[in-house]
């Protein structure tokens, strides 16, 4: 057993290789194999996303403050709210982020595979970014 | 995609076969073969704990609130606060709950192998539960 406290381990700002905007990372855990989950806690500014993405065994996203947006390719865009849970399907190409003129902190858990756990695509377009969310 | 909130599941109670006092439980989510992962939020009144128990892929634990205590078997008994992670290696004998006098609220993250995401055992005592927490 190991316990860890909030202390040991520093927020990371993540890359702008793949991500637009400033988002910090904290990460909650990386199990070892046999485990292959992993848990952070993601906290984008306003007008902060992801690149489109794809994860290999999907991803939960779940809300814990502000508001945000989440897209996946040839869906609408859609707002989410504290509380709220998003599953992401194996290889469905998506992004989210915090929605224009607000900030946005989500849980983000998934599972490794072969040691990969997102493959990074395009950056999400202003145009895409500001679209209307669906009703 | 997938996308629900809060409201779309109802909060359970957590099995009295398995726990000592009121804990309820929420799911976040339970991701679809072949992913594995299962993530909830469990929420220990004062004095409530888990049974010992084990996690057959171990189990990953974030408190959200509150002030809790975990023990592996033969380890000494932790008391963890908000922040805090705790890692459970795959087998590991252990038990978790709130502290005596303190509500706990705790992300709970694991994977199910076969099916089976945890092997429930013996209560935990009074004794053991209220032994002093090891600096």
């Amino acid at each position: 057993m190991d316990v860890r406290n909030a202390a040991s381990s520093p927020t990371r700002r993540a890359s702008p290789d793949y991500f637009t905007g400033t988002v910090f990372q904290d990460v909650i855990n990386e199990a070892p194999a046999p485990a292959r989950v992993r848990a952070l806690r993601v906290s984008f500014e306003p007008g902060a996303r992801t690149n489109w993405h794809t994860h290999p065994l999907g991803q939960t996203l779940h809300v814990l403050s502000g508001v945000g947006r989440v897209q996946a390719e040839g869906g609408p865009l859609r707002e989410i709210l504290p509380g709220d849970t998003v599953w992401i399907s194996p290889g469905e190409k998506h992004w989210h982020g915090a929605a224009p003129g607000h900030a946005m902190v989500h849980l983000a858990i998934q599972e490794s595979l072969d040691g990969e756990q997102a493959v990074w695509l395009e950056r999400v377009t202003d145009d895409v970014y500001n679209a209307a969310p669906a009703a």
